[in-house]
């Protein structure tokens, strides 16, 4: 066996492939998939055996007698114009009454509200009535022409995983319930089923967790297509209890409306409301307590807990400050990019951490596209595109343990996929090797992201999935990224070593902070540290929210302004410097591409530097402010030649501009990651092509290095 | 001669050649041009001479010894950021020394504000102070790091048309003042003055005033480009008397900001403020007031006055109630297309209009290429197309005089052009003979667009000039056009005789309505009329506000969602249907390309008919509400298929379709206009290709015609 830190999937009837593929990728523990027995020829070997347990699924027959503990949740009932006085609303219409049954258990006229869309007031609930029956409120004493809305409460009656693969995968068995541990009653019986069940695993060495309790959301129709999902929401924890816990916990009640809000259901992309924030730490408090029960049970038996940081995430907040008390022994995950192997590795515990990588060994990919079934598959491209990401974050900030998921004899058909496995573990330990003596070089200085959630959406901002997008370019460089809220920028101010401050997303939205950019305080912090040295990158709409007669709030230190409605009739008379070349597109082949971008930029003095436009409109500049520097890039989509870029904006910046070519590549299609202290230095080719590049060290000395595609080779330094 | 209606330009020693035109065309007034003294070979003759008088700018000896008299307006100094507790604006930075000169006469304190524009605060007046030496303002006591700008008053020492000239044109003569006769003595000395132009202009039977006394806005900065312009702004027509004046007679003062806007400057394009409106008003009704006294004078010799509708007719507002106390005999203007033409045509007044026709017989055209003189000018086409555009909209609804500009010497050297004019004279007259028996047949029911202005800005929303946009369209199709602004559907509710409603413009804009559309009162009217049989037809951003979850409030009507950064998490999963033809698209060959669009829109309700798309984008959606029917056009770029597709969602929304081949043409490049009083059906080819058409009658039954390039035929019926 090579040094271990892989999981494999065990699969029953393929013993003998199950030894030999441990021995080939250096596994050291034997996965226990859902509805695979192992057999007693590998629960008797040497590996650790990881099984896995969703609490709030594991007993149907619990769940099916106890309907209404079901999770619950608020709907939006879809708007319904009234012609006359008096407008009855088919509540479910629009949504899967597989997914979803009206709760008629708790009081609609204390929980529910109707509310007139057009004035943005609640209904008096005198003038309303619920016909629980046939699933409508009728409302009396409605204005004519006006748009009225439901918000009520139903129970989830198809657990979301469930649901899922129903869908996916065509599965044809019993829907399932998922149960909610915040009723007393059901919270006892599954500390009770966790005895149970633990007694009948006893060669289980780690139960493997998925995860607690609450999915994130996904909201289907009667087609079963997804009206609404949000992987980060907390929509799916609701229960009429809770809102009455609530009260007294925080002392105020939460309205229906704080967490419909409008349709948009808090979204993630959202700025947070006070009421939200509260109601995600009341179901962050409530989660990670059930959750140090079911630990506390899986210790005494000498096993170990390790927690699914996806699915039911949802209320255990792996960068929350509670995260660490649950006492959980690892943290597991399918990692499918950077981002997500960054999400991993940066979340703030020291507990073990384990990520599973594409391809699973499934009949088709994540797009439902033949793989490992099915003409045209190439599973053994995808394992090298998907470990090319995820390895490149690897480089800068690693994880304990890897392992792939689904059934062995789908992928021993395969022999040069088995082969490229083996490439990934090795590597991936070779890389651990290196790191566990010092984290690889990096540009001095922290590069700060500031949004409204902070460090508890880290690695989390919406973007293009799977392939990922200005956070997927993050994820692999050599920068020392942080995740702050404007609250702590507000309170706090920066770090005293940040280098940049960045900001990026869309106007309004919590990544790009909205009004928090009319905050006197918030400017003022971000204008002192530029004017006194400091970096600026803003992406996307940078500090965009419309005040006193601008759209982008720091258009003197960005250099560039935003035209708007109201601003039409302003024209575009500043030019700005147009340089032939520049530090930051120095690498720039051709035109730069950054995507869609939103409205049109123009110069906002004559001292920036315009780097790229598109027709008249500004895509990339370069600005001084005071004793620092700022970028501007009007948007951003994933490609080799934008992630140099960003780069480059960053060193520029950063006021590094001098120091690119320590512990660099030449060619964008390659990067390097030295382990200084190790005495090894990673250089990868991030491309399916064959890649010459030169190596700077970090004196500045290049030497030439061949790369077969997506080829890492290690050079002593 | 012809049968009048036509102004020539005539030329001093083009005695023989002006003769000769005038029987080519018909001629029955000459214009004498500034800078040209007609010779009394002409002015002995049976011609009406039309003088032009720009009173404001015609004694330069006055303006120069009374520069404190000149127009003024308020500035915004450029944004400063503080970076200590002392700032130091200058404020005239970005602007034209040429143009504006610093107000150091009036009380800075009482009329200025400093402005923080981090907060919106004005800063406390003694915490500022001005240095009228160098055009400084220094602020102490700021707040570091905060933006702050200053709105302050400035004479206008250039006249924005001589400033014109000495731009386009490289004159070189001294820069003319012009002069507000809202100052007393001013004013009077004005009306002295004019007495005695009129002694000294005997031969004068009309005289043109170019126009009144306040020219639309152009703000130039120091390389005289232009910052600004709006063609309907009243940010030219301020002095500090004025502003004294308005509270007295309002009964409240207006701060700086109330007409700086942060900026903005109350550009058209945004929701007019009731501050803005008073002021318009208040303006309007001081404007009005000299003008009668101008023109009391005129009639007083026997003459004529006609009023210039361009270049400073800012306050006179022939779409408003006080037009017509001025007394003006007629009105002439300038007339690019067909939008202009109907600007004019349809302005509220009985008295005379004449438009002055496109091109003007300059060296080059007005894109500055060569036209009469040079390589490659070509006057015959730009006559043909200028005519073509103008035409349609004449068709609805005519002037009573056209005429052209320029110079004679220039023209005659192109006979074809001459010969072009004479066709266009032609054109003219027959339309008029035959429109003066009864108007051409049109859909009936009126087609009203709501706009924040209504009818005062009846076909000025700002478009593409000069090939205009929707209006233009709109500005020839067989549709009855009406404004109407949303306070007055608010109040009146729509004529009885609405057959459609239009709302067109950018979210947020004072077309397309802004937070008009979250007043209960405009979306219950809209709905009712809809539901109970009206047409609904929203282009661009109809009715977009975001509110209460949606961006588009008729969400219903249109039967289209438009995404938001808020929405992000909603997914589009209603197709709606997707008709193989529709009535809409009938005439479309190839794909609907409506220009460049804002945002992505998807089906609302499973029942809407969607007609185009671009990528998942719905560009274009017809939709069912109650009784009545809505079109959604998701932009619009000016193209002969487009006025079409205008023409049939008009149509269709109107609930007409069935009666779209009475008096309609089967071929979109061409059109027709039946004149049913008098017998004849003007079919006219918009095209610069020979086109066949069908010519459908009253009863639907057609007949074949061909047609030259551009021409007219007119059909006895």
């Amino acid at each position: 066996m090579k040094n271990g830190r892989f999981t494999l999937p065990a699969e029953a009837g393929m013993e003998k492939e199950t030894l030999e593929l441990a021995e080939k990728w250096g596994a050291d523990a034997i996965r226990d998939s859902d509805g695979t027995v192992l057999s007693p020829e590998i629960t008797e070997l040497d590996f650790d055996i990881l099984s896995t347990l969703c609490m709030i699924r594991a007993d149907q027959d619990w769940n099916r007698s106890h309907k209404h503990h079901c999770q619950q949740k608020y709907l939006m009932s879809d708007p319904r114009t009234a012609e006359a006085d008096t407008l009855v609303i088919d509540l479910m219409s629009g949504y899967s009454k597989d997914q979803f049954e009206l709760d008629t258990v708790n009081d609609a006229k204390k929980y529910w509200d109707v509310i007139d869309r057009t004035t943005g007031e609640v209904v008096d609930p005198s003038k309303w009535s619920l016909s629980a029956a046939d699933g409508t409120v009728t409302i009396t004493g409605a204005s004519p022409w006006h748009v009225y809305t439901v918000n009520f409460l139903v129970f989830q009656i198809w657990e979301s995983t469930s649901m899922y693969n129903h869908i996916t995968n065509n599965w044809t068995s019993p829907h399932q319930l998922g149960i909610d541990p915040y009723q007393p009653e059901t919270r006892a019986h599954l500390l009770e089923y966790l005895d149970k069940w633990l007694d009948e695993h006893p060669n289980t060495d780690i139960v493997r967790f998925t995860s607690v309790a609450y999915q994130f959301p996904i909201v289907k129709n009667e087609a079963l297509e997804t009206r609404w999902q949000d992987w980060c929401s907390y929509r799916d924890c609701i229960s009429a209890k809770a809102l009455d816990d609530f009260e007294k916990k925080k002392g105020y009640r939460l309205r229906s409306e704080d967490l419909v809000d409008a349709g948009y259901y808090n979204a993630t992309d959202r700025l947070p409301t006070k009421a939200y924030r509260d109601w995600v730490d009341f179901v962050n408090e409530f989660t990670t307590d059930f959750a140090r029960e079911w630990v506390e049970k899986v210790h005494a038996r000498g096993k170990k807990a390790v927690m699914f940081f996806c699915d039911h995430w949802i209320g255990t907040e792996p960068y929350g400050e509670r995260f660490e008390s649950m006492g959980f022994d690892g943290l597991v995950n399918p990692v499918i990019n950077g981002t997500e192997l960054r999400r991993m590795s940066d979340a703030p515990t020291s507990i073990s951490k384990e990520v599973r990588f594409y391809p699973y060994f499934f009949p088709v990919n994540l797009v439902g596209e033949p793989l490992f079934v099915g003409e045209g598959g190439d599973p053994v491209r995808e394992c090298k595109e998907y470990w090319a990401k995820a390895r490149r974050a690897m480089l800068r900030k690693g994880v304990d343990r890897i392992g792939y998921g689904g059934y062995l004899n789908l992928a021993v058909k395969f022999p040069e996929f088995l082969d490229s496995v083996e490439v990934v573990a090795n590597e991936f330990r070779q890389i651990l090797d290196h790191a566990d003596k010092g984290a690889a070089y990096a540009m001095p200085g922290k590069v700060v992201i500031v949004t409204a959630w902070g460090k508890l959406r880290s690695w989390m901002i919406g973007e293009d999935w799977p392939s990922g997008g200005f956070l997927e370019a993050l994820s692999g460089l050599q920068v020392d990224v942080h995740f702050m809220s404007f609250d702590e920028l507000k309170k706090d101010g920066l770090p005293e070593d940040t280098s940049v401050l960045i900001n990026y997303g869309k106007a309004r939205s919590s990544w790009s902070g909205g009004t928090y950019w009319t905050d006197p305080k918030v400017v003022e912090t971000v204008r002192a540290f530029i004017a006194g040295g400091g970096g600026f990158f803003g992406v996307c709409e940078p500090t965009a929210i419309e005040h006193q007669g601008r759209l982008l709030q720091l258009e003197d230190v960005l250099g560039v302004w935003r035209s708007t409605p109201s601003n039409v009739r302003s024209n575009n008379v500043i030019t700005g410097k147009r340089p032939s070349q520049h530090f930051i597109t120095a690498d720039v082949n051709g035109t730069v591409d950054l995507g869609e971008l939103a409205g049109v930029t123009y110069a906002a003095n004559p001292e920036v530097e315009v780097l790229s436009t598109k027709g008249d409109n500004i895509t990339l500049a370069a600005n001084r402010f005071g004793k620092g520097r700022s970028v501007y890039m009007a948007g951003f989509t994933l490609s080799i030649d934008n992630i140099r870029l960003v780069q480059r904006a960053l060193y520029w910046a950063a006021g590094k501009d001098k120091e690119f070519t320590r512990w660099n590549t030449s060619n964008p299609a390659t990067e390097c990651a030295a382990f200084v202290e190790a005495g090894y230095c990673a250089v990868t080719n991030q491309s399916a092509d064959a890649q010459k590049t030169t190596l700077y060290d970090g004196d500045g000395n290049g030497q030439e290095i061949s790369l077969d595609p997506y080829e890492m080779k290690w050079v002593k330094i």
